[in-house]
């Protein structure tokens, strides 16, 4: 718990000591201290008790040649371990994407600064609820926020236990370790009471938890280890998002650029060296592949990629491993709406288009359905199909997203053309192919090239940390730039999602790249003032 | 374990928070470091985990207006504690004298800088071993070490407990804490293998131990309470000496001053603010009262003052609360033995003078000694005599000190007479009567107006410190500064401590203010080139 100037920086130093005589009766630690001090220039040196005890017998052992890490505290280097300085041992740093749902860790060898292993793991706090809501529910009590600290740190152990031994190192070589993550799950890992998160008017604990030692969380690394926690703005906008815009570099550009976060919420942050200016709206969970019937996380068997011949209307259909396909994850979701709307199986409402869809639109408990899958053909036993609920709810989310962008962009007068890069950053995020996503009105319309996948942003921020630790005042001078604009719900904004629920929008001219595949006939209510509906390839 | 910028400074603030809104949404922890900010400056400020904790609860609690303790840890403000804003609680630090024998404990409110309360234990190491050897031989062990540290720790535990409900307050209000022991002692105390400290070439395993925790030593105090231990310069020269020099402030004035802290050792400090040389010397046992049979420390009925009527003879004994006398203290010892030399029961050499003694000159196991209470008046029920041994070994040990004292000061070309202020420390060093010890030529014959009682110096360094923390840089000046002066006993050595030995000394001419009562007759075997005897007041 600190502030801007700590940091993350260490130090591995040999030194070979003068040995003490009886001309020279200078303290072990001292004589320690003073062998170093030229190393870092005059800082200031500090040793914790724990390690001074060890010192008589360290230097000792190792006839005063010794190799020892050194890790900044505030502005003073904290001595971590004391060993043989005649041998090379590993110092590992280990990032962390602290998620809701998963975790992901990554081992990083601090002296070449390469990823050595990545792995993750699905966040144990589950088995007590999978939204936030009701883990900061069960966290309102002492022993349930011991409980879901206990999970975490935990699932920590376990995962760096097993990802070090196949590294062939040990835990206790870890010395620094980053973390990002939303501002509940950042408060659940540090034990921190949430209950305040989401009550009126949603006040974390704590915004800047910054550099903290390891062992106060027992986290089974080496105990002086120093842990940044990325800071948060508020219960809404967290370090994982922080650590995202560290990694994607927007707040060092003169040229204005826009990051985009897809998860459960979309995080869009839009800036430039100057300001950043961030939202988030509810836009993912369909996109996300969470909420259609069919819809599911990547994985074997999953359908990843969709083409649909725009003559014979076959269905190419890609899965993950090429196992019979399962259902579809977001990515291939945005791939199958496109290609459905570009071959005409939907409309530019979002309907599906019975002329076109023929036999393969069916009807289940009355509501509509396109088979995607034949029975035949599906890795389930059963035909895997796209209802027009499904549909309704993915129409939704994409509108949402494309309003979400659209207002964050004209909330500072700029328009997408105005953008040097766009950034899509988050796990799903990586599979999206810009180009279906234009196709439905997704993403804007603007060159290809300006697409940047950024893949994990917040584990590349917290590596990005790790390795280029003299980034770390960056970190707050992003959290104190960023002007948060809440997503007013008014006319304005209902004016712009309705339009974005059409195929690509009602406004085609802002996707002059999409062939819109039909004659358009007016809409009934389309609302006055939008620009209006036009007929791009056919008579009107 | 740190370096000079670490500081014992403290503040008690309170402050009347903004309260969260909507429009307001910043952390708990930030809003009250942000509260606090203004108040120290915009130093930084820090929070450990452990309080970010408890701190949404507590804020709310309170209502956001709190008083909170902020103690310095390295260049950043530490919060120890937040509380109710509108209850005055006490600060208090804690200062100790850590001795090999005595533990002595000051109790002093921070607020108003005065002492609450004073104590004093027993070393409970003494179970271990009397002197230091015993206990670092038992200490080389981890289990002997681990022992003793807990001995000792029990011990504070015990005696803080007591005292703070003597004083109605809760050891929990204690925050700041400095201990000023000796080299082993100071070791001990922190749970430091001593083993190297007595072993060729006498290595500490810490000079400056600095500024730890409480709670890492299990001292029973605020968790978050800030100790500072007074840095040694080698296995001779402890913390409880640099905090006497602080005390005395002889390194602050231009004038040259001496310093000598009788104990088991003689230690004398000489210097200014510009140099300090220090050297120490076996002087003490027998001034102590420890060596001769009748010698104990000061308590009921201990003797304390002699004065022996120079007509009649008679002996005038005043004991301590005026019981019947048991023994005698150093101070007494003195103020006895210049008595007996005064009215001529001993002669310059330190001989029973028989003419003089008569009938109370005795022989015990062929041993000549000298009863100085009669059986009928004593309190043990058996006469109190001073023997013909006792007396050598309390020459030998009055001699020492002079000799160790001339030699300091001859050693930067100075006599006593350059000497602004003489300073004597030391519980025991309190009690000594000036005249007495120049009339036996223990301290030289300078105007008395010259001499300053300290008193328990270690102490009063110890309790200026946490007063006065920004002092705290000077202690690491003190101990910087000391040139630590080996005292050889080469043959200019033995030829003053041979003239010592007499009473005053062989060269009366140093202590004109002493009247010898007899003729001197010259010394068999007195040193050539010594300045030679002469007869005061009589014919030679």
């Amino acid at each position: 718990m600190e502030n801007a100037n700590e940091e993350m920086a260490h130090r591995v130093l040999t030194v070979k000591l003068p040995k003490p005589s009886l001309k020279d009766n200078t303290g072990d630690v001292e004589r320690l201290k003073n062998g170093l001090s030229k190393m870092v220039h005059g800082e200031s040196i500090h040793m914790d008790l724990s390690l001074v005890k060890e010192i008589p017998t360290l230097l000792r052992e190792w006839d005063y040649h010794v190799t020892c890490v050194l890790l900044k505290e505030g502005t003073r280097w904290t001595i971590a371990r004391v060993a043989d300085g005649k041998v090379d041992r590993p110092v590992i740093g280990l990032a962390v994407d602290l998620g809701t749902t998963r975790v992901v860790v990554r081992l990083i060898d601090l002296r070449t600064k390469e990823a050595l292993h990545e792995s993750a793991f699905d966040n144990p706090q589950i088995r007590i609820g999978a939204d936030i809501l009701a883990r900061i529910h069960h966290g309102s009590t002492k022993a349930g926020l011991d409980h879901l600290n206990r999970l975490i740190i935990d699932g920590f152990n376990g995962e760096i236990k097993k990802g070090c031994d196949q590294c062939g190192i040990s835990p206790k070589e870890i010395y620094l370790m980053s973390v990002a993550g939303n501002t509940a799950m950042t408060h659940l890992f540090l034990g921190i009471d949430p209950r305040f998160i989401i009550r009126e008017p949603y006040i974390p604990a704590v915004n800047r938890p910054g550099v903290i030692k390891a062992r106060s969380l027992e986290i089974d690394i080496h105990p002086n280890a120093n842990l940044f926690v990325f800071p948060n703005i508020g219960s809404y906008f967290g370090g994982d998002l922080i650590a995202g815009i560290l990694y994607s570099g927007i707040h060092r550009e003169e040229d204005t650029a826009i990051l985009v976060d897809v998860g459960t919420n979309a995080e869009v942050v839009l800036g430039n060296n100057a300001w950043l200016i961030a939202c988030a709206g509810a836009a993912g969970p369909a996109l996300e592949g969470g909420i259609t019937k069919m819809g599911m996380m990547a994985g074997p068997g999953v359908i990843d990629k969709v083409q649909i011949d725009p003559k014979t209307r076959q269905f190419e259909i890609h899965t993950i491993e090429d196992k019979p396909p399962l259902g579809i994850c977001g990515s291939g979701l945005i791939d199958l709406v496109a290609q459905l709307f570009l071959v005409g199986f939907v409309d530019v409402r979002g309907k599906f288009a019975p002329d076109i869809c023929g036999e393969k639109l069916i009807e289940q408990n009355g509501i509509k359905a396109l088979i995607i899958v034949a029975e035949s053909d599906s890795g389930t036993g059963k035909e895997i199909v796209l209802s027009q609920v499904d549909l309704d709810l993915f129409v939704s989310s994409k509108a949402a997203m494309y309003t979400i962008l659209n207002t964050i962009t004209g909330s500072v007068g700029a328009g997408f053309h105005d953008l040097k890069t766009f950034f899509v950053a988050g796990t799903f995020g990586s599979y999206i192919d810009p180009v279906s996503a234009i196709t439905i009105g997704m993403l804007p319309d603007i060159p290809l090239e300006k697409y940047h996948v950024l893949g994990n942003s917040s584990l590349g921020g917290a590596s990005l940390l790790l390795t280029h630790p003299e980034l770390l005042p960056e970190v707050d001078q992003i959290r104190n730039s960023i002007t948060y604009l809440e997503l007013n719900v008014n006319q304005d904004f209902m004016i712009r999602f309705s339009g974005a629920k059409f195929f690509p929008n009602t406004d085609a001219s802002l996707f002059p790249s999409v062939k819109v595949p039909y004659n358009l006939t007016p809409i009934a209510g389309s609302p006055a003032g939008s620009s209006g509906l036009f007929r791009k390839d056919g008579s009107n």
